[in-house]
């Protein structure tokens, strides 16, 4: 397991789909394409903005806190078929309960529990050089979004 | 307070928004404006169909499950400057605790834990009457929407 970092928001013109981009170390990453909804869930945390109302992933944060639990770390365990997976590790007491959840909905979470992002070793990681032909197609295909634009 | 069911998910071809109609008791409705992830959240549940990986109320269910607790009630609260409010009942061994949440999440929720819905009598409810010229202004505004066709 390595730990991974939200490095960006971006948006895939050619599916257009929205890509959460995490690092795992130095010129690696982890590219994970999710739905609109959940982009902007994450991009409300990155921007740090709090909604008027709970959203989707701030009433989860709070049935975590008010049931007396803690989000301990989420993991991105993989990819099949083009999905890729993910656990939420729960502390509650003397016990974790492991759920099952997609990576975007882990990661909208983790970010408003200030909870670490974990990528195990099946998930596929791209390095960054430009010898690396799947780096330069992303690199063709991502545009960066602003936190602030799409929140 | 009282009981409420889910009569239908509707569209607002004022507003350009979706709608969630619950009814109390015989000719009373209460109309409640919601976002479009939210609609299809609960256009899932309606329509009986499960997601091929969890949606966010799947993934809030499970947490909920997983955590020994229960979603025992969900209640309207009322309405201030447009903004419907909810609250959350949610049991645990011997306490309950209350969590402030959107409509939305709240009935996409209760839909999935075969929770009561109730709506407390803040809350304004729409006598279904001709003489009603709310009534009236809602019929010409709202259209039924399949949950399959939107799920």
């Amino acid at each position: 397991m390595l730990p991974a970092q939200v490095r960006m928001l971006a948006f895939d013109i050619k599916a257009n789909t929205p890509v959460i981009v995490l690092e795992v170390g130095k010129d690696r990453i982890v590219p994970i394409w999710i739905g609109v909804a959940e982009a902007r869930a994450i991009a409300m945390a990155l921007a740090g903005l709090k909604p008027v109302r709970p959203m989707s992933h701030d009433l989860m944060k709070e049935i975590v806190d008010g049931l007396d639990a803690k989000l301990e770390r989420v993991v991105i365990t993989g990819i099949r078929e083009d999905i890729y997976y993910a656990l939420l590790h729960i502390n509650q007491q003397d016990r974790t309960i492991v759920v099952d959840a997609r990576p975007s909905d882990s990661i909208a979470l983790a970010l408003r529990t200030s909870s670490p992002i974990f990528v195990s070793k099946d998930t596929p990681i791209v390095e960054e050089t430009e010898k690396n032909k799947l780096f330069i197609e992303l690199k063709n295909r991502l545009r960066a979004i602003r936190p602030e634009d799409i929140a």
